[in-house]
């Protein structure tokens, strides 16, 4: 959808997702390295935790695909076009088959976190697979544009391929937590981004256009983007700090007295992220 | 071969390829994560798979390699036309160097499962040089061509070159049964898009031809290659459970009685993996 | 700042980090390697070295950044000309950019070795961050230049991408010296090259102009870059083999009466590099 | 020097490199992995010969870069020509530069074997850097050339930054045979690559030229390139094949009455290449 909403509305779920990735990955964290709090970690929660996650990616995904074929001009399922002999809102489509693949990684990381049958690291690979898919699709979709709006756009897939290298990197390197953050960081640049664009390319009425061909209008966006990155990495860092002071508060009441009786079921309930 | 046979031909081998690799990690790995089943996975019966495995593809090889040479239109061994001053047949040899790669990848798996007098690691080393090559020739193999038959050969390079990285990646991962089958799909990837080049470039008699220059059956193009990467997808993911499945069937009548005896026997049968 | 000073200055800090992580790197290694001389390279003092080189990259890029905002023709925080509707000193603030990046680096590597709650690899991971903005700023900055001035500072990409994918592997080799000492030696190429396009682009008074159009200028300038890459390597195996030679003649004094006693408690400061 | 001995000197140096590597890595292979032949393969021996092969690579370089620069139509150093305000013989000192990057890992394997001060994974990061600067060099140095001429060089780019890639995968996997055979047989294939440039573009008298502008020539010379891969792939084989041969026939000799003497030193002198 090629308007302010079609914009906006994906990226508010990445920003969300990165949010929540961010959140996880310091709290896995600051809980692990403190080599207790078995009452917050459990192995039973964890794995409830990534259930959930795996189904609102998978509800996330089917509500964005369910909006592109169903919405106002969107497709509704006809891929063809026989009285005009053309294809019909190959656009719609295009994004629908973006959001196939996140819905196919939630519905991977569901499985595997609920029975526990394939390997672990397959939802990271699924999850590279998505956003290389995505970033692979915008790749080819950029053809006949004005200069701005193919930079513009350009410029989102450091982020998509990054988060794609970064998964694919957990599959070997499973549990770090450098990645993770890195991960989650990359997917609210997406997120920010993706409302730079909606305003950029559809600003709101009564906002004096950009010129789409003006070269230092490039340059001013590719600068921006910088300025997001680095206002994704300062989120996930003020996330992360605070993830741990609470935890940190947390374990100093509760600690004394549980700390003995703790100490075994503990590593035991670890095990799951461990090969 | 410029037609629809030259590119169906090839498409079903690698289609076949695909599914037997799907087929073989799931078994090794759903065999292995249960620590039995030795009368299964026999390491016996691993090295005799790996070398029918090696014999198959190395006739494969030979018989595509003839095909491009000795069909109606081959060059039959003949590399320059001396009489009109110009090279015989290049296509067909192209595609024959491709076989040859392929060839030598079998014949070396072959050898090193067969006499283990090489590390073992160099069957996949020899598969991703396969890989590459193909992908090699293919992409100095598109020069002036219509938009969409360039492109749509391009796309195929995404798999050639994705089983190329998967296979150089198992030279020091091997056994990850994530790649394997990642490597399986990439190569039903292949096969199915070499059908799809097949019924573009060459419609049969009564479809209508495609418009080789619209800039929208690029972008359907495009997209359709998704599909086909998610179709590969869940066709390993059906037979990784399928074969899960009746493993873990078996296992059940067998495993009472046979558990006990056999468990020393297991861990020295599955070694051959190990480096 | 397009002058002789904008790329000198920062020539200058590179080269002085550049020495400096040189000389620290063999440092690290020559005591390390001989398993002694505790009272060198205590915990506390690498961990107070390390606090000092986050807090000296910080007041570096600060100083840049105002140097960029407050300078003669800066900017001085004013982004857009609403006068003439035209962004306002974008060059200055490209500069500023990848100083602020530089300047988290330094933040992020002064809190984790200060306060140590973060995993110790972060430093390398956001000064990877920093390398890689520096390159995507310079690459999308030179729209629009004569051949041989984007030809200079395409150059200076090949350093600043290198130091990114080393600082990026330092995250998972972390104290493998071969990195270090590489880092180090594409830090002294920029700082020389920065110095190089200064004496190319903006030639002192009196020497003759280049002509940025000539094709041999470019090839010689290529040729040149490999010469400054010769040299840095030069420098930093020379400060390594001083380093490794002032320390063993400093051990040769006081090893016989101190190594019975440092054994033991050695080990345990070493420990800050190890995961 | 761009003529047929320029390309068929270095050729020549490359295969008798290519040919030495090969043989190298197979006997140590080979008498590694039969955990005997202790006699052959001391210690000693194994430094004694990397001193010989990096003085060799050292001398190779110094008389390449002799010969550019003293040869016929040669610099003799001098690099601008004053009088006519242009660079002097510029391909010359680009070749010279390449040579020198050469010399620099002959001259740093053979200090890091001879004296065993500095990390031993040193050699093959500058043979890395080596391959890497003439990759590069070759790179930024065929503008302005004929189709054929460009594209002949260029797959050569394919074998050297290989080659690069290898000897820095080697720096963190020291030891690999397969890395160090697949090293060897990409520079059998820039060996064999530049006899074929020099056929292909200074063909000897009373052979007809090629036709540098024709697409179907361009076409033959990327499979020809292939050819020589698989050929070098094939010689490097059959080396292996060969050592292996003679180690195996003459341990079957020595083995029985050796064997357990020497199980306890063989240990020790394996330890050179572990970290």
């Amino acid at each position: 959808m090629g308007n302010f909403k079609g914009h906006a509305l994906p990226g508010s779920m990445f920003l969300v997702v990165g949010l929540w990735w961010a959140g996880k990955s310091s709290f896995w964290y600051a809980t692990r390295s403190k080599l207790s709090a078995a009452h917050l970690s459990s192995r039973a929660v964890q794995r409830r935790l990534e259930v959930i996650e795996g189904a609102t990616i998978l509800s996330f995904s089917v509500i964005g695909m369910l909006a592109e074929q169903f919405s106002a001009h969107g497709p509704r399922l006809h891929l063809y076009d026989y009285a005009e002999r053309q294809w019909h809102c190959l656009m719609n489509w295009q994004h629908a088959t973006m959001y196939l693949f996140f819905g196919l990684a939630g519905a991977v990381s569901l499985t595997v976190h609920a029975t526990g049958s394939a390997p672990l690291a397959l939802d990271r690979m699924l999850l590279g697979v998505a956003f290389f898919t995505e970033g692979f699709l915008f790749l080819h979709h950029l053809h006949g544009r004005a200069v701005l709006d193919a930079h513009i756009h350009q410029l989102l897939l450091y982020a998509v391929f990054g988060g794609a290298a970064t998964a694919c990197l957990e599959v070997f390197h499973r549990g770090n937590v450098l990645l993770e953050l890195l991960r989650a960081s990359l997917c609210l640049l997406q997120g920010s981004w993706l409302w730079e664009i909606a305003f950029v390319l559809y600003p709101p009425s009564g906002v004096a256009e950009w010129d789409l061909k003006d070269h230092s209008n490039l340059m001013f966006v590719t600068m921006c983007y910088c300025w997001h990155f680095g206002f994704s990495l300062l989120t996930v860092s003020a996330v992360y700090c605070t993830v741990c002071w609470v935890v940190q508060s947390k374990l100093k009441r509760t600690q004394p007295m549980e700390l003995g009786l703790l100490k075994t079921t503990d590593k035991e309930q670890e095990s799951e992220d461990e090969i």
